[in-house]
């Protein structure tokens, strides 16, 4: 692939693809295993067959597309997801996973045509719940497929309806029953940066070298239903004002270490009556920091900011850490191969840590892993407002279609994962 | 009535209406014309016909149970409200029903035996709506009565699950169609006191001289949906940031100032995700204090707070002011008629203000109203935990009895109300 690639094919399935669930503000409602969710599944099933793919949903409902070249060969795999945030941006996922597919086809085309011989095969994959909105937690699919999560504990999560995983794969008609079966020896994912740090360094391609910290909690206060007239201010144990005071004190830790991201999101408040005094808040709260010293850190002065809520409410509370992911470097190799590749089309390359999550932090722990950036418009994310540019979802086709093409032809393989 | 007056028939009514919407932690959830609701209002409607009077349901569902003992001639008008507040106590309202219930009957009976010969005719009420926790405004069906607000308005209010109350009093059969016909001299209401200053003061009767003033509103900001990993803090517009400071500092304000009552309740945040930033929250904010004097300097520091957080997280608010009540002093002969009925029975008392909202506001803007309180043990409210002890019952029972036996005697009648 050069500069002169045609984009059309790219372009042509994304506009497809943002027509299902596309809501009226300009962006998509496609949460995972919703109904939207199982119409985008069944529409890359049928661009993968009609690439040549064979097709395993797995047995937590990842979709894979297999391009076997080179028989009984082990796999590079490439992909991202196809679920959305509630009222989620079209490129978030969605470009990875067109992407991959498009470099398939065209990579498969060399094979047909004899202009390439890979030494492995390939596979395409959508990965179930990466997203983590209706179901918890997020980057799902792909953690049971590394072995991260239990496939038991994934299918058994409910959303707020109490529907399962299970039952709601089922109802999409994607419940697999078992892994692929195959090996694999690599990785590769191209994401939407989501942020503005390509942007600010004006540069046309992230290579991301390594992931933050991060620690997720449940955090529940406690107060006393009161009434909001009579009761003595002194005397109200006040579950949102308790909360409220956790929220800013989050929010200004983050704003004084500097290179920390925190937030509180879901606050849900209970009785709903206007002049009652909150009796109980419920929230989720996420720390991320580049490293777990700093991360720990942090957790000791979040926790202080808990028992300061305590002194001054009455409140009580309960914490449970419910989810942890400690820092990590990506494969040098790929890094390098990544940079080699960016250079041979002349792109302007920022190597950049991830701040979120990504399907492809898990894979990283099981195997080499290369992830790419390509640009995000004015920085927009998980909002309908996400844009990535015709002429940078370009390079970012031509940018996987290449390091796909290396892993393919990859000296020496490395250690095979099976799953 | 004198202290040798038995008990049993206001326990009996008690105990059988406490089951009426009973839940399992003690309290009752019976919000307004709901099933709970209605049953309650049947249960009332049947003692009302046993003990003699005729029954009118009015345009906004208020229950009238007329004891017409001289012929044509005006009403004196007690009663309180049976609804609850969601997960409420048994005592808030449901007490001043029942002891306006039995003092009717002991009236109803000294007439029939002729030991005693009223003026004025009695009239028993359960207002509509008083606590505003399914359906806003509060206080509702008797500021229908009074003309405070119109009768569309308060039949076109919508619940959470858009049901009017029109729809929901027609659903428990307790839409009526006019108003009563009837015309009114004075209102007296019995009332748990919802707070501790009995009990700090050691007195047994609280005589009700004012009421506070209190601003309502609806507060809604709106942020920008971005992500909780990827954007950087500096560049997030956070509702429930926004949300929290103005929490916290309002309740700042409210400790800060004194003899002032503050809150915010009922928080809505959206979109529900744990990696997704707030983009809008919805509250109730209240200001309550003694003048209007001192209000509306706290409303100007109230929306100081506003411009604050505005400042701070740059997300923008729509405030609306809602509903507001001016303070208002009560009638001074039925605090001087409420003064020597306790002097007769040796009960100690307390003058004050209300802060709370009662139905008894909304007639002291029409009529000669007096207001009284029983003591809440531990001073609960709006609580499940709401208790008041049985001789604090008997002694309210007996005060009701002895101010409407006065009431329905007094001299002159003054400016007749109807309604």
């Amino acid at each position: 692939l050069s500069a002169s690639t045609p984009l059309d094919r790219l372009m042509s399935d994304f506009h497809e693809l943002s027509r299902i669930g596309a809501n009226a503000l300009g962006g998509v409602e496609r949460q995972a295993a919703t109904a939207a969710d199982g119409a985008a599944r069944r529409w890359l099933t049928a661009a993968l067959v009609r690439a040549g793919a064979t097709i395993h949903i797995d047995q937590v409902g990842n979709v894979f597309g297999f391009f076997e070249w080179v028989a009984g060969a082990p796999y590079v795999l490439t992909g991202s997801h196809l679920d959305s945030q509630p009222n989620g941006g079209r490129f978030d996922g969605a470009y990875g996973v067109l992407a991959s597919l498009d470099a398939a086809r065209h990579l498969s085309d060399d094979v047909t045509t004899g202009a390439w011989a890979p030494t492995w095969n390939l596979a395409v994959v959508d990965w179930t719940n990466e997203e983590g909105a209706r179901f918890q937690p997020s980057v799902m699919g792909s953690s049971v497929f590394t072995g991260g999560l239990a496939r038991e504990v994934a299918l058994g999560a409910e959303d707020s309806q109490n529907v399962t995983v299970r039952q709601a794969l089922t109802a999409i008609g994607f419940l697999g029953e078992a892994p692929t079966g195959r090996d694999f020896l690599a990785y590769a994912e191209i994401h939407v940066e989501q942020g503005s740090r390509l942007t600010a360094q004006q540069t046309e391609l992230g290579i991301v070298t390594g992931s933050w910290a991060a620690f997720k909690y449940d955090l529940e206060f406690t107060g006393e239903q009161s009434h909001t007239g009579a009761t003595p201010m002194a005397q109200r144990k006040d579950a949102l004002l308790a909360a409220a005071l956790v929220i800013s004190g989050v929010h200004a830790l983050a704003a004084d270490a500097g290179d920390f991201h925190a937030s509180v999101t879901e606050l849900e408040a209970y009785p709903k009556s206007p002049n009652v005094v909150t009796a109980r808040t419920r929230m989720h709260v996420e720390l991320r920091a580049p490293d777990m010293q700093v991360l720990w850190e942090l957790e000791a002065r979040f926790l202080e900011l808990l028992r300061t809520a305590h002194r001054e409410t009455a409140v009580t509370n309960v914490i449970v850490r419910n989810w942890h992911r400690e820092a990590a470097a990506y494969w040098p190799e790929g890094i390098e191969l990544a940079r080699r590749a960016a250079s041979a089309v002349g792109l302007r390359t920022s190597e950049m840590a991830t701040i979120s999550g990504h399907d492809s932090i898990a894979l990283n722990s099981v195997m080499p892993t290369v992830m790419l950036f390509t640009p995000s418009a004015g920085g927009w994310a998980h909002n309908v407002n996400e844009l990535t540019e015709e002429a940078d979802m370009l390079n970012g086709l031509i940018m996987i279609t290449q390091v796909l093409r290396d892993l393919c032809t990859l000296s020496g393989g490395g250690v095979r994962f099976r799953a």
